[in-house]
């Protein structure tokens, strides 16, 4: 019975978060050694001011980056 | 003091959420004999690719039903 | 696929629990006229000090509540 | 690692998130006693008919107030 | 960023929750591609009558099931 | 209605999740100017083993740790 809750940063293409949740499944369901069908993965999209670390959003950070030196804003 | 959590499929009318809160309260503060004051319900409504079981979102479900054939996308 | 989570004091006996589950997964499947085998329920049991209202945790109202006078901790 | 959820009814301008992100990061790191960058603080926020007090969505009371008396929405 | 939140039946030996967090940190960083220090995992166990399906319990489930056949308590 | 839930590593004694709460509390409703009454904290504490990062939970750190320097285990 798994119950699985990602909390990502929005913006991320419909077709990868299908990808995410087949390949989670299957890691998930290999390592506990249950059935798939038992899985259940929800994903939360927050907006850049909706996560931050360090008392800093994402949003804070990237208007904060150097040009030409990428943010890993993931 | 019970605050509770549901993560549903968007898409539902806003009359049905209310209704929803009326009723889970009241079943609640029955069952557990408290006040309905003390009752918190806090909906979350996930996108169609934010839902998956067995590694399957519910667009992916939607997208391979068989036509005429109702799916249970709850 | 409604997955509803409890957030609750700790001390309910697990028949009350029980009767919860049944109850508001009887509740939900009607009033969002979906199958009971789609509800999900999770119960989350805090201790006395782990939930506060205003600043201060129900063990700290217990601790200063006049004897004699019932206090709500639900 | 502290990992902090605030559940806020939507509204809010995203210059008052950044400050809440700051503010709170600085309080939890100065109680706790840990390093601002274990702090990371997640905001989601919620319609005006997802989140309800004893079975009454905020939309619901915000219809049913008296006209020129505030309601605190918060 | 992503922070996952597991919820599970409680029961597992700690070398199994290390595996999954090792192995589904390396899932995630991968189909993301995001940097493994990114990855957060937080797994919360749940009592066997803190989680239900169709209103029972997994301890009603398995005070029900039949001697003799496996019960997939997962 | 701010509804806030802490995820801490347990072992924090329970006169600092009181402290915690109160002070919290204080710049949550300073911050966005709503009644201290209207804020809610809950703590949820996860053993040594129920938190990874990059795939490494805290009891694995601290074994791995380097006797004499201190780690950040919170």
């Amino acid at each position: 019975m798994p119950i699985i809750q990602f909390n990502l940063i929005e913006g991320r293409p419909e077709s990868l978060k299908r990808e995410l949740a087949r390949r989670v499944c299957e890691t998930v369901s290999e390592v506990l050694d249950v059935s798939p069908t038992t899985v259940r993965i929800l994903i939360h999209e927050m907006g850049l001011n909706d996560f931050s670390v360090a008392g800093m959003t994402v949003a804070e950070r990237l208007e904060n980056s150097t040009p030409g030196v990428p943010y890993e804003k993931n």
